[in-house]
């Protein structure tokens, strides 16, 4: 029978998201509270220097270095290419981990409350999920399961056998927060509760039917073509995480006042609104469907 | 009789604070907007590279270079020392200005709101405090005008011969909001009319009393002798900058539990609780003391 024998708390994957650094110090301090007593937990702090230096990363983005064939090419050499290198080794290797469930902490700007993020899928994660939502009906269940194969998902949680992400927010970076911050743990401490059941054949019931909603696709800011910024988020948008745009409904505010009106065909769900992280990248939000997790 | 004949309105001082970039952006689409028939604005971006490197500085905090001595000294020539020899040269020189205001936007990641900085003191102040919380009664008024002389304070706004700051909030860093980008120019259309009625002598009456806060101290996390950080902002505080803290109430939480109760004897209120920017030394808010703005 599939056990969860090895658990990894993994924080500071990001360095200026504090949460899950300060949880990961929090649990040191008692370990107690990240163990059970079917499985043993290691609490792993991704990217210090990252956090020293008060930023996301230093080289690249940690959790983007993942993929199986970055993993194994030696020219990758910069800082978070070397951490993931080395993250893999302690944790992994990645396909054969000696990980059976990786928690990966993060924070995020956006009004998201506690969402854990799956990015693979299966009936452990089903029952997860239902188990998670069940405890913790605040919580939000994120599927990304279905758009890459394991082995080219770039992010730190794919090194476990099982892994996930907890994701919680509104936090600036480089703030901690203690509301975010106990999010977080009783996120983390449902998940942990989980697997000592999972192990023992133990859980309780579960709901047939858990809402959860699926990643569709980013949209990006308004620009022009010199690459600069046109406009912002919509006021009506910004905060509200996992409320329904439909076809036709403001989304962008531009700089000269017009507003830019959502035009795809079906009601969609937004997440990661306004992240600061994602600047680089000029993403203004992920879109998302609301779907069914459903129990056999 | 004093008139305001040359304005500044300077933004991105710091280069993660980005409504003071945008808004100085849309008014150099449509000058009119921060113009008015007395008076003639010049429109400032402080510190373009960076905003480009998506940080509060390259070298050092742009807004603790204004020091006359400093100004005058050639061996600091750092990027924003450099920067604030050549806005004092463009807007000053300090003492002895061309610009007779300076608008100096800036963003807190606290629940500061519309917050209007008076760093120094006098009856135009006092009145451009009356007019705006008149016009504006969501306005919050911070006075910080008596730690020191005009020649000693380090900020970019003492290069005017008036000056203030436009502190708004919550704004995560590199984050731009709709609603924050509008509070931003509603406060400095304000400012920008009370300058135009100053200028002609024909101001509303204004009120007698004029609710503000007056800055005291700030106050540090909790730290180990290793400077490491023991504890966070209490969650009850958190988000209730301007509302009244009293002596025994708590203020910080341990990250083993432990509540901290404040220790003064008179009550306070918290401003900047939690900012993001404060991060490199361990400041957890300031704190003032309630103040009446009395014109004759």
């Amino acid at each position: 029978m599939d056990k969860i024998k090895q658990v990894a708390i993994v924080g500071g994957v990001h360095g200026n998201e504090f949460s899950g650094i300060y949880l990961i110090k929090q649990y040191q301090a008692k370990p107690d509270l990240a163990s059970r007593a079917s499985f043993n937990t290691e609490l792993v702090w991704a990217n210090p220097e990252a956090h020293y230096a008060n930023k996301r990363y230093l080289h690249s983005d940690l959790n983007r270095q993942f993929k199986n064939t970055d993993l194994a090419n030696p020219r990758l050499a910069n800082y978070e290419q070397s951490r993931a290198k080395v993250l893999n080794a302690q944790l992994g290797p990645k396909g054969d981990a000696k990980t059976d469930l990786l928690i990966d902490l993060h924070n995020t700007t956006s009004n998201m409350g506690a969402c854990l993020i799956l990015t693979q899928a299966g009936p452990f994660y089903n029952q997860l999920a239902a188990y998670v939502k069940m405890m913790m009906p605040e919580a939000i269940i994120s599927r990304d399961e279905d758009h890459f194969a394991a082995e080219e998902h770039a992010l730190m949680c794919t090194v476990g056998r099982y892994g996930v992400l907890v994701e919680v927010g509104p936090q600036p970076q480089s703030v901690l927060r203690q509301d975010v911050l106990e999010l977080m743990d009783c996120m983390t401490q449902h998940i942990l509760d989980f697997a000592e059941l999972y192990n023992s054949n133990s859980l309780p019931a579960l709901p047939k039917q858990t809402e959860a909603f699926r990643y569709l696709h980013s949209i990006k800011l308004p620009m022009n073509d010199k690459g600069e910024r046109l406009g912002m988020v919509h006021k009506n948008v910004q905060d509200k995480d996992y409320q329904p745009i439909n076809p036709g409904d403001p989304i962008f505010t531009l700089f000269d006042g017009t507003e830019i009106y959502y035009d795809g065909d079906t009601t969609v769900y937004p997440t990661f609104i306004n992240e600061a992280a994602y600047y680089d990248n000029n993403l203004a939000m992920s879109l998302n469907e609301k779907v069914w997790i459903t129990l056999d």
